[in-house]
């Protein structure tokens, strides 16, 4: 089995609502130094495969058919153990 | 200014209804290897600070009030450059 760790982000210059909403809350708690904070998501997958060269391929098709959406994100994929 | 990211996942062993939700629709799209799926977040802070110290407690204190659900979570925050 091997394992996968996706990071998926906007791309930069897109706008962030969530991230937006988060820094007006964090000034309402009184937290004014926070200038800026966007949101990111991890994706971990363990997947069956012949081999790492396979499951990295099958991991990439996923990204491009449902974990990510290339018009606003961008993503890259690592490995572990 | 400093740059921190906290990632954020839930505790091992709780339930993850979007992470199932992702493996299944996977399955259905004929990625049938898949063993396993879990999401987490990344939130990526610019804060203005007198210190890196200092920098350090406030996102640490965004994180108890605001940022993570001690009950469900846990987080780990990263300096960046």
């Amino acid at each position: 089995m091997y394992t996968f760790v996706i990071q998926v982000d906007r791309k930069p210059g897109l706008s962030d609502p969530e991230g937006a909403t988060t820094a007006r809350a964090l000034h309402d708690l009184g937290f004014t130094g926070v200038e800026h904070v966007s949101f990111g998501r991890t994706i971990t997958i363990d997947i069956d495969a012949e081999n790492s060269h396979d499951a990295l391929a099958t991991v990439e098709s996923m990204c491009a058919k449902l974990l990510a959406n290339p018009v606003i994100e961008h993503y890259t994929i690592d490995a572990t153990s």
